[in-house]
């Protein structure tokens, strides 16, 4: 038996919503699961793309995939063995698009598929955020959309889908550099000021105050955020430069890192991407960061079992 | 020239909205302002609530009275002289009902009519938060409903105001003792776990989430708190038990201090809401806390010149 899922890269913090905010994309990793006459579990990367050819799947992400399956085997008393797991990549690694949570995401699927659905939504959630963290990622790589999550005391992920609005197109800027979410990480301080607390909370209300309404205007003022952008600005070269030169741009809605960066997610409404993406090309380019930049609609789908 | 006003009570914080969300409630103050023979500004405190005889308007109050106005009057490059203000109070004083911003409010109000309206809202606003400092309590002043508020470095207010579920019921519970903001405000640490943080962000974006889709099971999850009501708790005895009896009752969505205490506000969808006051009166007893309680819908209108 052979079980194959396409799960979506996923753009976390968004602004203010720092470790509580993230949306789908429509880049995908395509994971695959299949039974084998050998035992043990063996993982495989594959890449469609040439460029990135090169990349290799971090140990870690090995690891996490590793234990993901395992846990969810131990739901039904089972521990894996004799599977092989192929992921297909077209999410690029280290850039911030939760390319961990989709692969995280697309083994537990596929190999709850193989198990013949033991654990709901609810469980898989669960498991992914023990083993990966980041339910702001490993919730929209399920669901699709902008999803709202929380970890609860007892380890289970509340969570909330929201629509996002049509015309708010995503452009998704990916410098030629990486960025370890570990260093990224580690700059952020334990404490933060009450009032930077509150300037976040405000500000996180509003965006989704923002996005029921499709309000543009208020968009812009809920996009800010003092939590963890000015920690992590320093490892962008260029980066306030970019959120500088985009001020000129009335349709420029928000710039944020996506998850601990190094990319950025640029949100706009309305025509005049091709002038915004000019304008970001050749501001980095002072820097000497060469970025793949590309327009999308949010995802809403969320990962879906391909056909057998 | 004889200008009254009428301002409701508001209840700020509301669970993890610290600083952020408030609520007008349908108790008013009536705010007159007129003009007079003698020199200088009078104020004088009235109260048709014979209980409430005793109360005295605090000396803070009248100062940030009289510095609303005078700002207000150096908009347009005049000093305030001979008029009298009236405070005709039902809001209780140092309970957590915004006694404080609604006579602002009302003053400020008042006298931008008396003078001609050479200030727009946007400016009342700015000038009430100058002297009083919580947006989250002028602005559902000024326009009623449930708001998100927030001051931006120009010292402008930034706010939206989201419709508030009819089925939602708010039971404000007063106790028989006042609480000082200034105390209740001295306990709150400057700095906060970013972990709390992050819980409250969260938490307020799914409140705002569950206001727009009138979701009562998301609401009870929304509503808790990790920046203000753990430090604060130990002001209002008995509230640790009544917080616990409460989560017995399947329509409650939600239990909060209003403002900085002592009043709490509890939250109701559908009836049972006797039986409800009733648990909280006998848990308040306990600690021979006697209490007011008073069933309101929200107050949709905000300030509202009264008919000369």
């Amino acid at each position: 038996m052979k079980i194959s899922v396409k799960v979506p890269a996923t753009t976390a913090n968004i602004g203010p919503g720092f470790d509580s905010f993230g949306m789908a994309l429509p880049l995908y990793n395509i994971v695959t699961i299949e039974e084998t006459v050998l035992g043990g579990v063996e993982i495989e990367l594959l890449s469609r793309d040439d460029e990135i050819q090169d990349l290799h799947l971090p140990a870690d992400d090995t690891n996490i995939i590793f234990r993901a399956i395992e846990q969810l085997y131990a739901c039904v008393g089972q521990v894996p063995s004799a599977i092989k797991v192929t992921i297909d990549t077209s999410i690029p690694i280290a850039k911030g698009l939760g390319s961990s949570a989709s692969v995280i995401v697309g083994a537990l699927i596929a190999a709850n598929e193989l198990l013949g659905k033991p654990a709901d939504l609810d469980a898989l959630l669960s498991i992914a955020n023990e083993v990966e963290g980041h339910p702001d990622n490993t919730t929209p790589a399920f669901l699709g959309g902008f999803c709202i999550s929380s970890v609860e005391e007892d380890g289970s992920i509340k969570y909330c889908k929201l629509d996002w609005p049509e015309d708010w197109k995503l452009t998704l800027c990916i410098p030629d550099f990486e960025l370890s979410t570990n260093i990224s990480r580690s700059v952020l301080p334990e404490k933060v000021e009450r009032e930077d607390a509150v300037f976040n909370i405000r500000r996180a209300a509003m965006l989704v105050h923002a996005i029921h309404t499709e309000d543009s205007e208020l968009m812009k003022v809920a996009m800010e955020d003092k939590l963890h952008q000015p920690y992590r600005i320093r490892f962008v070269p260029g980066l306030t430069d970019v959120i500088e030169e985009l001020k000129n741009f009335d349709n420029v809605l928000g710039v944020a890192l996506s998850g601990a960066g190094p990319s950025i997610l640029v949100i706009t409404s309305g025509s005049n991407i091709d002038k915004i993406k000019d304008v970001i090309r050749t501001t980095w380019e002072r820097y000497s960061v060469r970025a793949e930049l590309t327009t999308f609609d949010i995802d809403t789908n969320g990962a879906e079992i391909l056909a057998r």
